[in-house]
């Protein structure tokens, strides 16, 4: 059984009735498991991770696009967070018996749907993207929806699937397929946030650090602590180990020590396994070895 | 919803029929996944590892007692390992959403239901004993079939359910909890023998190391090295990060490298987390984040 994750990006933060409404129709779908849903009144969006296989998930998907587009006006949308379209962005994620490749041409067949059906112009990003300029979700939604005609008017950023120019009231979206993304935070046992950005950007890749990290170094002023606020987008290619062992030698080199790390919110239980595997040195391991793995395969 | 593992141990492991039948009997209670059986020829012995709740579970120990009374006779089994009865010990491991005293409650239940329809002597051992001296299998199994009636006659072994001789055919049997048992090896880069009986002498409980150590030092003549074979009873009291931490320091001090550690067969998902989560200093990681058990807790 294939096991694919998607997390819809969603403009409404600030409408309880109109996000339970989003989360129903998630709900009623067979075969379409609804793992989470936060919204964020300040920027008025909200977030579903739902998990399944591929057939349902592009169902709930289209599902989402419908209410979504009858019942979100853009150019009424006030809100923090940068955004393009009344559906914002759609990426698809392969947790387990599922390949990127089959992920890359699950979020190719949404779009295509997606545009067909709503008129909404759809540009595809991360793994899917076809060309490396439309790789990265914030140069795709740079100008956000309100300069988002005259952005497309250029050729550069003719969509890849429907209209040429925006929806007048749905705007544009965005779908992919994306490793799934590990939010790790290293917090270190000092105030001095010199040194929490110095390391944030040594392991960074914009900074020369690590492919798949990108990092940040922010003040906790409640706790007099600084943070080195991690994204990890591949933690098979970059794992876990080895940008926290990365962050304790940049600490040391600064006499400052890591105090402790977070994840928050999901991680695959193979990134843990991962670590452990690193630490404990453990040869020959298979995740068929964990129990629950298999109950899961016994089921 | 409880998930109980339950580890049935047969004194049958030449005739593949009759364990295909074991097998079947198994699998054919609703509500009870089988994640493993296997035979041992030379121990003329058979395991299965079944998990499900606790009705479903007592439902097929008791399935599988009528079967073995039938057709396993004590009086003809050889075998290397020792034993005691027909079905030699069964017992209740305790894995998601359940206590180690509902184990024991469960294990007592099964007790008192196999002496009652079968009439053969139960013992219950570990965490469902009913005195210190019956904790140890070993302890209950020493002199085997061929002495029990023997040991029996004594009124220090009055079973704790059931008639107080063996059963003509099946024997007796050893019913109990315990927590899930990690079998973990650690390879040394070296081939002196002394040097891992040394670190597992001053690991292993008896030898005055960690509570819920086991451990002998052996030689892997094959590969030239020699191995710290561990059993560990209790992962959450001794985890396998202290162990494999003692080792390591243990093997500095007589000059010698950790080569690798491997764990054989299962091992609960929580036991490789807590590893993680020791390494990587990780704090307010709850197992709820782990996006399989997300995924298993939506379902």
């Amino acid at each position: 059984m294939a096991i694919i994750e998607c997390i819809p990006n969603l403009s409404e933060g600030r409408r309880p009735d109109l996000v339970q409404s989003f989360v129903r129709t998630v709900r009623g779908v067979s075969g379409v498991r609804l793992l989470d849903s936060s919204s964020d009144p300040s920027h008025n969006r909200s977030v579903l991770t739902m998990a399944g296989e591929a057939a349902p998930l592009k169902a709930a998907v289209l599902a989402l696009f419908g209410e979504a587009t009858r019942s979100i006006d853009l150019r009424e949308h006030r809100g923090e967070h940068p955004r393009l379209g009344a559906v914002d962005v759609v990426p698809f994620v392969p947790i387990e018996g599922v390949t990127m490749t089959q992920c890359v041409a699950l979020a190719r067949e949404t779009a295509a749907e997606v545009a067909a059906r709503f008129e909404i112009p759809v540009f595809l990003y991360e793994e899917a993207a076809t060309e490396p300029s439309r790789r990265n979700l914030e140069d795709i939604r740079r100008g956000e929806f309100e300069g988002l005609a005259a952005k497309m008017a250029s050729p550069e950023w003719a969509p890849d699937f429907g209209p040429a120019r925006p929806h007048p009231t749905a705007g544009a979206t965005v779908i992919g397929a994306r490793m799934p993304l590990i939010a790790y935070n290293i917090n270190l046992a000092t105030d001095r946030l010199d040194v929490a950005k110095k390391i944030a950007r040594s392991i960074r890749h914009s900074g020369g650090g690590f492919r798949y990290v990108k990092a940040m170094g922010i003040a906790l002023e409640d706790r007099a602590i600084v943070q080195v606020s991690i994204n990890l987008t591949n933690y098979e290619e970059t794992p876990l180990h080895q940008v926290f062992d990365a962050v304790r030698r940049e600490a040391e080199r600064h006499d400052v020590t890591v105090l402790e790390s977070e994840i928050i919110g999901l991680t695959p239980q193979a990134a843990l396994v991962s670590a452990a595997e690193h630490y404990l040195q453990l040869e020959r391991f298979s995740p068929s070895q964990v129990l629950e793995n298999r109950l899961r395969e016994a089921e």
